[in-house]
Formats: structure tokens, sequence, C-alpha cells
């Protein structure tokens, strides 16, 4: 089956012209003004449009089970939703769970997907456990399109792994060729700070964003790319939210090392302020790592612009 | 019983000039030229000496345990060989053993001082273990005399502890007024790379320096001050080795952090190319952490002559 | 007159693809595979070839009177030699005499070139002397064309100009859109130096380089960057020559500011040595800035990388 | 003639103790307690009071005429009030006419303190003009007594010198070991900003602060230092006032570099509000460079603890 887009504008890293777009089957086959509209089986008129590339979003968590529910949308409504915002590929998280391999998780995750998504879709693994043989399995993952794996610095006894297996699976990726994504915020710290903040009955939303230091992020910043310094390959921090975070991503991209990061619109456009909403409506802005003080806000915009960040997703 | 010091030149921090010193116990009561020489029970004639405040030493190990063994000196050959250098006092480390209370290990070492030293002692203590009382247990160190606490970031299941670890006992020197000593180096990337290093055959002494970069190092350097600060205390890295690390300290004192380092005459001196003598020879230059690449000798003493590094002591 | 390019393969900043390409006068008309060969007054066949965009060198000297001589190439020996390189445009200098105006110098290079450039050309403008009207000439020159203005803070009495002349340059670009282009040594000071070395019989090729201090360019780039920050302009760095140089560069774009710079195929691959060749030879690599040591080539290479530096440009 | 002060206790930069003191002449020839009463020829009661070294104040204007009147404070009230506020020393500065010779400001300045001065002072010179014979000049003086001269890098026509008359300065201290002190602002600059300012008629007291921008306080600190370290010799900022001068002094000093900077209460006090205080009594507050935003202050009072600045002085 093909399909003619006509009269549209086509938008490019280089140049934006008018052409019309051939579609046959899931690839584009001509781009240029005037393809005769007896070329495909149907045909778009998409005069007054802009015909780009669609984004990708490269941190989504679709149908995620998490502290005992499971995260809002699933690959249907997740990605129908995409679908309207011109989203057209996104990469979800396969959650290893301990004690099992990550070819289960990857198995659990496309049965989640399959015959829902509507959209092109693509899985990273979050190893919560090397084990034995995770090593091999990471390679074998790597095979089956599994191009990139998430180890968490956060969340002690739940998804948090040491620093001997973060840089085992850093290790691993000079062979594989993998890239390594970090959730980067020293746990063991906040989790110290959170029982302290729990004993003293701070429980308010608020105290979801005071508990976590913008300190503890760029620590654990500094030491996920010390250890892929050591390792010898590139790694690409998530979610970075604070000021203090980016200048250790900057600092490193400026000796020249392979170090990458995304933050998220949340940090863009919102700041702590919203966590004291009152009746409880702080409880909306409470994800990790937190929203920061507005001083952070217009540095990530320009790490984006000089190129200190790299990607923008939506941590969903 | 007094002893008169005569016809010696003082040297003190803010000048030199000759002077007689009147010792009545084990304090100075006076310094001046021409204390008439009946003033004490015995006279010293120091004509033609300095005379100077005796040496600290801020971290010694007599009678340690370690790897099977002990080290070479107990507290009677260790401090005679201190005051023969001009050292009058030394501050060595009590070890506890994981399980058992701090309180044990420091009668421990007080008798393996007792009778032996001739020189002024103090203790750290080393923390292995915070348990459930380990808290309340350096609050009364401190009372007892005992102002410094060492933690290990290396040696995983000897002496290591977590971050957690670190950063409760961080966070009480808040209220008990102590220290904390640090050992800075990211031992469970280290205990990877060793492994990798044995599994390969390379056990000549010269791998010890290969498989400890000093990546680790200024990492945990990094580490220890970041949580320093968000614990809100000072902190103290002992046996600092390498420029890498050097620059964490520096960078931190520049935003006006209280973190303090010393450094050992072994790293001023001397560099990894020791450990490649032949007939094992290298062997003699094992200690931890390393030797390092001889570029880092001159930025050492740079950074103690611009109090980036404020102590030097021996590692003994 | 139209042209067909037939059979290539077309590289562009997105991809590489098949295609022909049709040139009508000036303008390329359409880039796809199979042009029909009738379309066009004549076809060239590119079988096997690359179709890439021409090269742009920003910063050539060609037909200029420079201590008591020419440069050795005037526009038709320089733009020949540019073509047969792929470099399809460049951006020469005319250059303001003192108590001159910018209008006349103008006249002089556009004479210099007509009739004998083969290939297309822009004019930047050196400005010696901004006088009463300097001001409101570069405004003029914006309007014909001239896009760039550069100023030197080298060669005192002869091409230097005060940074009095410099800030207002830069401020004029505010409100005029030209982009100032310095040449950024501290003329002054390697005056002094140089005099000092003739003084003591130091004239060898080699002395060309010792008397240039890398630390005089830094302190210039650093003095431009200040300058069109206070001014709230951008700025572009000609013939970037050093790591410490280079050092400034990057530290500006890291706080966001708009500072560009260039470096030049000399300083990437070869190094201060050259100047010591035997028998005169040395001479032959006497330029300014002049060739540093061996260290910098890497770091700028690196800087090409990590985008702290934007253009390569030739020096001719 | 001999003096013996009683009773009080001695501050010094060791200790704290109670001591007699007793002078002879113009020399302390004795410091301890007990120091008979008979041994002077008049005894002065200190009981409850401390006795310090005197303040030395390294930065005074006596009797300077300057924009057409004469600083407020001869040498004898002056130094009566230094007296009372416990300064016994002030190094005031003797300004070189363009077109004379050091030695006649020498003269002239030592004329104004002869029989007024109450307190130790001594002179450094301004250079305003190098001239033939200022290099000797400079080291006639140095055997004089005078120790350091100060040069101005603002004030364009008045007071400024050119770079290379700084540079040559600055080498020959290299030989007579005197300290060039830097009068640290981009005068050209903020000239035209100035020209700028009168010609929008902005001419009350805050002006004088908005047209001198920290920026050029900054980049003529950069110019100050890397100029010394290219001469291989010292150098000492005066009256640094903002934080952005503050991190070029202490970059430099972390390279190890002998960079040196004062600062004054003013600075560590006041902010650029003063300025705007109604009914001209903003005018109170014009000095250069000027005040400064409030969160400068911190940063001066921080590099005071850090040992980032080494002086306080009062600029009179």
């Amino acid at each position: 089956m093909s399909t003619l887009i006509q009269n549209g504008t086509v938008v490019t890293a280089e140049s934006t012209f008018p052409a019309d777009i051939l579609v046959e089957g899931e690839k584009i086959k001509e781009v240029r003004p005037g393809i005769p509209v007896n070329s495909a089986d149907r045909a778009i008129d998409a005069k007054g449009m802009l015909l780009m590339p669609g984004g990708v979003d490269a941190h989504t968590h679709l149908d995620m089970p998490f502290g005992g529910t499971t995260s809002s949308d699933d690959f249907e409504t997740g990605t129908r939703a995409a679908a309207f915002g011109g989203t057209t590929t996104i990469v979800d998280f396969a959650i290893q769970a301990r004690g099992t391999r990550m070819r289960d998780a990857l198995d659990t995750w496309l049965k989640k997907a399959e015959g829902k998504a509507c959209i092109d879709y693509g899985l990273h693994m979050i190893v919560t456990d090397l084990g034995l043989a995770g090593l091999e399995d990471m390679d074998d993952l790597v095979k089956e399109g599994v191009a990139s794996f998430k180890l968490f610095m956060a969340y002690p006894n739940v998804l948090m792994v040491d620093d001997a297996t973060i840089f085992r699976a850093l290790s691993r990726t000079a062979k594989n060729g993998a890239l390594i994504c970090m959730h980067a915020e020293n746990g063991s710290v906040i989790d110290v700070i959170v029982q302290k903040a729990l004993a003293e009955g701070k429980t308010a939303p608020i105290y979801h964003g005071l508990t976590r230091p913008t300190t503890a992020e760029a620590e654990a910043v500094n030491r996920s790319i010390a250890m892929a310094e050591m390792a010898g390959v590139p790694v690409y921090i998530v979610h970075l939210s604070s000021e203090d975070a980016l200048n250790k991503v900057r600092e490193a991209r400026d000796r020249g090392l392979p170090a990458f990061a995304e933050t998220c619109p949340q940090y863009l456009l919102l700041s702590i302020e919203e966590m004291e909403r009152p009746n409880f409506e702080g409880a909306k802005y409470v994800f990790t790592p937190p929203l920061r003080e507005k001083k952070n806000l217009g540095k990530l915009w320009d790490g984006l612009k000089h190129d200190h960040l790299q990607v923008v997703s939506t941590d969903h």
C-alpha cells in the first residue's frame, strides 16, 4: 500500500521547501514537488501544513508497575496520545525483576505492547541484578535490538545497584556496543534524609523535594561519568534536573568525554513551589528527581542551547 | 621535676630568637633569654641548636593487624623512631571489628600503647559498623578524647562501609563535634578491575598501581565532600595521592567548604616506577593509594604551598 | 545556460544518496535521480564521484601588501588553487589605510578581484582607524555586503587599534548587525619581548615563535570576549593557535556567550620545531600567531570535535 | 627614652598572654610578665587592655591633588585619625607627573609628610611615564626605600599607561625586587561608556556606578596577571571590588601564580544602592572602582577567609 502526501511544506534539519512525499509501506520513497497523484494508492492533501519527521520520546513508562500501582497509560492510550502530539516513536523501559533474567522482562514488555501500540517503539532494559549470566544476557539482548540498559543509583533495596554492578555493566558495553543510561541520585544518602524527615513527621508533598538535594544528583552524575571514564565508554544521564548536575556533565564534555544527558519538560517549565499547592494538590507534582528551585530553569534551557544537554524526553 | 634548656635558638611560627626554655613537668613555663640556671632541677645545653615544637604525625598504624600479619612497628619501636625524628605526638588508629562496639577497639588499642609509647599519642577510631548503637558510641568516644573517626570507601567486605553509613556518621558530627576522616577510593570499581587483572595473571607488584586509577580516588574525594556538604559538616581526606583528587579538594575549598586533606612523603617523593623494580623489590612500594605517575608530585607540592593541602602525615 | 550533473552520489549534512543535479545559471534547480538528459544544455558524467557543496575559506589574503612585499597569490592564482581543492567561496580582507576611509579600501580590493577571481568571493574589512566617520562608514559597508570587520590587537603602529576603538566597533554591531573579527594577541607586550630579543641578537626564525607566548594570545582572547560581553554582541576570534587561548573561548561559550573562533590547518598539523629547520628553512614557517608546542595540536582537534571551535580557515 | 607598658594582655598571631612590654626608642626590647618598673623612664598602665601590633594601612592618599581639588586629609590630620584607630603605619602614594622624574615626586611627597605625620609612613610611587630613564629611576627608588610602584589601567589621558609600559615595569621588578601594584579597570572601555552616558544626560551619581561594569575590572585583573606571568614576577591588585575580579585572582592563585589582591571596607560593607540616595547624598559614595551589587559582598568576605584576598586597606 502506498500513500502520497501532497502540497505540504517539508521541514528538515537542512531546509524548508514545498514538496510531495511518496510513502510505500513504511518507507519514504520520494520527496519532491509534483509527484503524480496516480503514483500512489491514496493521496492526502497537506496544503498549508508542515511535514516533519516524527518526534522520538526516549523515556516513557507505559503499563509500568511501581509502588503497588501501575502507571496511568498502557501502550494503547500512551502511544495514541504520543501520536496526537507528533511523536511517532517511543523508547520504553522493560524492568528486570531481581533474581530473574532480562530475557523474561523483555518478553513481558513485548507482550504489553503487542497489538496495542499505534506508533513505533523500542525498549531499554532496566538492570537490577547482573547475577551470574547478566553480562552474557546483555550481549544477547543487544543482538535482539535492546541497545541501552538503565541502572539506578537511587531507590536502595528496590532498584538500586552498587558501583561494582554499574562498572561491570559499563565495561561490558565496550564489547557489545550498548549504551548505559543512569538514574543519577545518591539513593543511600537520600534514604537517610528521608528517614529523618519521616521520623519528624514531615510527610507533606513538599518534603519529597526537600529530601532530595541537588548535591545528591550532582554527586551521582559525577560518579557515573567517572566510572564510564574508567571503563572507557560513553554514558547517558536520564532526566537531569538541576544546574549542579548539569555542571558535572558540562565539565566532562569540556574534557572531551562522551557524556550525554537528557532533561524533561517538567524541569524546564516548573519549580518546587508547585509541590506546596494546598489541599494535597502538590502531590500531583511528586516525581523523581523532584522539581527544583526556579534558578535552575534558565540554566537547563542554556544547557540545551549550548549542547551540554542533548535530549528532551518526557519521563512520561 | 623541672628542666632548663639553655643557649638554644627558639623557632616559632612567628620568629626565630635566642632564648632559654624552662619546662616544669609537661609544661613550658618560660621562654626568654637569661633564665637563671638554678631555676630548674637539671639543665641541658642547646648551644648551636634549634628549639622547635615537636612534630605531630596525624596518621600512624602501630601494632596493626592487616591481611594476616601485623604492621612492623609496635608502640615502643614506632614511637622511639618518631622521637628520633623530632615527632613528639602521633595519632594512631583503633579499628572497630564488625559486629563489636568501638569501645572494645579503644580498650584494645590503649592496651597496645600502654607502657610502651615514649611520646604523646591519641587515637582515631576506624568505624566499620554503625549497627544499632554506633552513633551513641561515637558521642561517648568523643567525650573520652577520640576526636576523629575514619571510614573506608575502599576494601569491600573488609573495611568498606556504604554511603548511608558514611552520611550518618558525618551528620552525627554536627552534634558531637568530631571530625570524619575518609579513605577515599572507589573500592567497588577497584575490586572489579583487580579481579580482571588477577584473571589475566597480572600479579606483579606494578599491577597494584595500575588497578587503582586516580579517577577512582578523585571520584571518592568528590563523593566524600558532597556528603559532608549535605550533612553541613567538615571532612578530612587522608593520604591524598594524586592531582585528580587534589583538584576536587581545591574546588571545594574555593567554594568555601570546610574540606581538608593530608598527603604523605611517599606521594611527594616517589612515583609508580618504583613498583617496577626487578627481583620483586617493587613489592616494597606496595601501599594504598598506590604511587602515581611523576607528574603528580609537583602538583602535590604546589597544593601544600597554596593551602589546598593542610597536613603531611606518614601513614607510617 | 543549464548543466546536468549525472550519475553522481550526493553528500549533504543529512544523508548520502545517488542523484542527478540540475543547475540553471548559478542556482541548483533540482536534485533527484533520473533527471532526463534533455533538461539541460550540457551534461557532465559524475559516475563514481561524490557531489558536495563547495568549501568556504573564511580567511584569505590575496594580493595583499605587507611588510614591503605582497602575498604570493593574487585573485587569479589564488582562486584557481582554491577551486582545485574544492573551495568555491573565499572571504578575503580589504585593508583600510590609516587616515583614509573604508570605502576606498573596498574599491581597491574589488578592483583586485575583478575579472580575476574564478570562484565566489566576499570581503571582510580591516579597520585601522575609526576617525570621525568610521562608525557611519561601517553601517554603509554592511549595506553593500561587507558583513564583518576585523581589528588587530597586535602590530602596534601598523595595524593595532586601542581598546576604545575595538569597543566602539563592537558596540556598533548591535545596530548594524555586522560581526567583529579579532586578531587576538597582546601586541604591546609582544613588541617589548621582541625588542629585547633583537637587542640580544636573537634573530633566527625560531625567535619569532619564542617571542609570542600563548599567554599573550589567551589574554587578548579573554579581553576581546570581555569587551564583546560589555557591548552585548557576538565576537569571532581569527586563527586561534593554542590551548591557552582555546580555554578562554570554551569558558565563555560555557557561560552562554556568543563567542566564536576559527583555527587553521597549520595549527592543527605543525608545531614550533619546524621553525628550527636548518639553512634558514625554518623561515618558511614564520607567520602569526606562530606555531606552538606539540601538546596544543590534540587540544585544537578536540576543540573542533566539541564545538569549542567553529571554523577551519587557511589564513592562506 | 624608654617606656614600659604594664599589666596588659599581649595578642600575637600565635597566642594571647599577660605580659609587660619594654620599649626603648622605637624598638620593643622585651615582652614578658614582671618587668621591673624601674627599667624604663616612664610607665603606662595597660590593665584590662589588649596590646597588639599596630595596623598597617597599605593604601592611603593624603594631601593628594586630584580632579582640581585635594584629598580632605593631609599627613597631620590623616595620620592622627589613623593612630586613633590603631593604625601605626601607612603607605601613601607619591604621583609622578608626566614628563617629570619619579625622584621629583618622591621629594614632593616626603615634604608633604615631613613634620606632620605622627605615625610611621612609607610611599608607593605611581608611575605615569617611563620615558627614557624610568626603569633606572625605579631601581634608584628601590634603593631609597620605595618598594612598590603603582600603574593605572584606568583614567586615559590622566594616569593610564599602556600595556607596553606596564610590561616593562613588571619585567624590571625581576631585577630590582620591587612589587607592581595595579589599578585594574579597563579605562578605555569605561571611557566610551561614560561618554555615551554623558551624551544621554545621565549625570546623577548612580551613573558613576553603572558606567564601570565589573567585567571591565575582571578583564583588567586578568590582563595584569597575564602580563606578570609573562614577566615572571608577582603582581598586586589594589582595591578589588567584585566577585568577577576576585575569580580571576583565585584562578591564578590556584595555578600557583604569585598574584595578590587587597579589598577595602567600602566593598565589604556597602553596595551600589548608596549612590541612589536622594538630594545628591549619593555623591558621597562616588569613588573608583564604584560600589557593586549586594551579591558581591559575601564573596569578598569569603575571599578574605580563604586567602584569595590577602589585604584590607582603606584607599583612604
